[in-house]
């Protein structure tokens, strides 16, 4: 069987890494390139593989049927358009075409496949797809089920919680995340409803039909190397027997959500391209209220994996073609 | 200048060998006796000082001015009643005379210095002090400010995400706490406001005179060994230009207090007895709401420090006297 | 193709929930039982399988082809007799049956499959396989190449300092092991000569014909999960020009080992069945004397990746069948 | 009591802000400035004092007793000349003036204050001191009793491992420093004597009289903050029965020498300016071997811990003074 050439802009980061890792073990797809400008040159190992980085300037785009786009947020635009008149499909893991984006963001399909059969049908059809945040795809997946179940209080303030691993601010040398900065600590930051993901948050939930809500987001750093745990905490119209029924009820069958009795640990998600979420009444509060925990790998489903499957989707394989789970 | 004799019960815990490695640089303690059962006849090291562990049995409880209790929740009640019995006054590191515990907590005085002349005062007569606990101690010093300026909205949701290192969970050896199953990891527990922690803050908030607002606490552990930050959501009935003001008012001259404008991190509060805080409008919601944010060392400020700051007032000493700030 | 049924006895330690991933993902071994006396009836999942311990007793080692042993050390032996009397061949991942142990060490075949063909003959045809301990595997796959090679200075004092992540002393709960205790630390253990694994080690050595060297082995104890890096100075007849030359040419084509030319790091190796080694010229010392360095996962290569590869050999499979490398 | 004026050159580093929290605490040391060129204009806080650093060419050289140089290794030469020049005495934490260092060498005192009372008195009297590196510190203190004892074995090979936290490498921002570089990571660098701490080794083994020994020095990088263990074969002339009497002797009396039985901690010694040692018999070697390892916290003992001590000594205080023992 014929291997599906693509490549990857932006291989030396941890997400193009990440996904040239995956790549070197999918049974579908073969890597053509995979670009770094700063360290073109450099051979690198992913397994058994071994690639030669080269500068996106000579990279064959046109012999690409998909181009992954890892470059840094706000570099993706003039690539995207030298992929597409190249004729390759692009999936972009950059926030440059995600909702919030104005006139770009209309360009790509957007939203995780899990979000159901209308958003999978668009990433099949779609010549561009804007990959979402990781943020975002640990709290909108997370949320979802009780939207659908038309759970959530209307006018409720929705707050969200999120930890991530240093990985998520890429490998950029910044004094700020070296070891000795961030080993035994943790901090807040983007506080106040300033972090960019939070565009696509909002525009996500009211895309779902919650546009009443006031969503308040606070990302915060975590001493690890990679994992997201989102904690939110959801005002809701009705008290549950079984507060994680709703997430039965919608993942049912999906191959990268596992909806569990117990808290999700970090360890449990890593390296591998699923949620694992669960949600709980909280006792003593005058209204009903849930709190719904989620935790993924943030360089797999968080971004390189949920890459790979959209792409898998818009090929027409088997969307867990190639994925850990 | 004679030294003030103490004792301490329970000292092979964190909190218990914190509280013996800042006796032994205190200038006006000293330490008489520290019990381990289990582990009497060991000797330790703390500083230049060295100390035998005994056994509860053989503490000279009446040749101490103060006795601390660091024993294990559930089992200081009986030892409370020896010491006061043999005519030591008591601080107790335990959540058994904490409010929420019923009568017994009607025995001790509760709350953290730094809420008020009031409280200064009912501590340094008290023959019985409950040492608030580490997360109470992170979360109401933050709000506080907030309740004294009269800014909580009534019946608010007030959410209060708190993530703690493992010294928390104390050193009894069990398996989820091994170093292999906490590093990379981190989890929420205690979900839905089952942590016994939330009788001590709903409680004192009632105290300071909010009883209408809806707490949710969720706590999580984090692969540091020390520190608490506590990330916290509350619903305010006006829009501040500044909105560290009210904790700048209220702790103006507290020589433990550190109100910051960057958020604060656990690497500059570890061991040292302080609560570093900020606060921070919310954009975007559409009824003023704010985050506040809270470190501190569990250990220090959270424990055996406060505990050593209520003991220099229980005997009439600088408050700040050996603690490290 | 019919799938060969194997059994675990001890599952829920750290190597027997390695072996149990592995061979969830294994093409050719299909797991009959795994057993975990104390957490029996627990059901664990392995990526998309879930299996539920249970007793050993309760284990129908007649329908194993294979049984892999990974019970604590000292408990092996009456289990590797009722396997072999069920009829199964045998993979023991305790230290009882390696050599040092007297009779006990007679009864199985001992060594890395890339010691050369005499050794995967043994392995091939053996009823028990003792699989060698995770600090031997590092260190005498390392020193093979010189030997070989016969450069190691006759009477020379080899000193293999060698670091492991903690996953290798186990997940039973203590307190020596647990996150506060080993987090920011670093120690030697088993100093002097007298851990365990040195058996192994010298008498390896003087299988492979050198029986006149002094061995200096010292273990430490690193905050990590997994990984052993053992720095080992050997003093050496010739000054080589490429000191790597001895390795590239034992392990040509070798599929388990990567001589490289940098440094091996640990993460380099994480998951993976895999030793990296490299070998360099001291300077400045009077007599000819050379540092080889080498990684490996203790919990992979260093337990349950050579087993299985053992295990593979044992039933003519491809060596490599279902390990990451 | 007036206190002293001391200034600090580069106090942006780890060893200089180190220094900067230690002067905070000195009770005899007053900070006149302390720079940071690229930081200048800064306000950094230490414990209770805050400071804002000014550019190196700003500083009030001739109004200091001490200017503590922390620049750089490579940048002290011309600043240590214009202190001297504006009548100030040096302690200078670069390598630049340590032994192995030719005509620069001959200008500063170096060496441990515990290598003697010689050793002390040429402190006391210098005008300029080379402090001494980490990792000379750390095994040059555990190798000195058995130098004074006589029993190094002639001609023998020493070989030295050591494993270092990250801020022994600085806090300039560069990509291997990151903390997803490190964590779950440990790897040697340096290898083969070619670390420039290696001839501070061997000049001051030499002028201890050992100039005959081949000594082969690794360090290694580990997933730490702070702390270095060194791990230390050395042939001996004979069998001892208590190996830590040559350390128990030389330093009886040292109050920062902590001679122990067990293997000593990083923990133990984190922020602390000792020293912790022990030292054991090798099994089974041929020729008597011993085993020394030593505990340091390299920014304390192994930078600014030590330079205070040595400023100490140079102004005629108690050596221990405003020291963490």
């Amino acid at each position: 069987m014929n291997k599906i050439p693509v490549g990857v802009l932006g291989a030396s980061g941890y997400a193009g890494r990440e996904l040239c890792a995956l790549l070197a073990q999918h049974p579908r797809f073969a890597l053509a390139f995979a670009t770094a400008n700063e360290q073109r040159g450099q051979r690198v190992r992913f397994g058994r593989h071994q690639i030669s980085f080269i500068a996106s300037d000579d990279a064959a785009l046109d012999e690409a049927a998909i181009v992954f786009c890892a470059l840094p947020h706000g570099a993706s635009l003039p690539w995207v358009d030298r992929a597409r008149a190249s004729g390759a499909r692009v999936v972009d893991l950059s926030s440059d075409l995600r909702p919030g984006n104005g006139a770009a963001a209309t360009r790509a399909a957007y939203v995780m496949p899990e979000l159901g059969a209308t958003v999978r049908e668009s990433i099949r059809l779609a010549d561009i797809v804007a990959n979402p945040g990781c943020y975002p795809t640990s709290i909108l997946l997370a949320l979802a089920p009780l939207v659908a179940a038309g759970l959530v209080t209307p006018g409720a303030m929705i707050v969200a919680n999120s930890a991530s691993g240093v990985s998520g601010a890429g490998n950029s040398p910044k004094r700020e995340l070296l070891f000795g900065e961030v080993t035994e600590d943790f901090r807040a930051y983007g506080v106040g409803n300033t972090h960019r993901h939070l565009k696509e948050i909002t525009a996500t939930m009211s895309a779902l039909g919650v546009d009443d809500a006031d969503i308040v987001f606070t990302p915060h750093l975590l001493p690890i190397a990679r994992g997201i745990l989102s904690t939110i905490t959801v005002p809701v119209v009705a008290e549950l027997t079984d507060a994680t029924e709703p997430m039965r009820t919608m993942y049912a069958g999906e191959p990268f959500i596992e909806v569990v009795d117990e808290q999700p640990r970090l360890v449990d998600v890593a390296r591998r391209n699923v949620v694992r979420m669960t949600a709980t009444m909280i006792l003593g509060t005058r209204t009903p209220t849930m709190l719904v925990t989620s935790a993924i790998d943030n360089l797999v489903k968080g971004a390189a994996g949920q890459a790979l499957q959209n792409a898998n989707l818009m090929c027409g394989l088997n969307e867990a073609e190639g994925l850990p789970a």
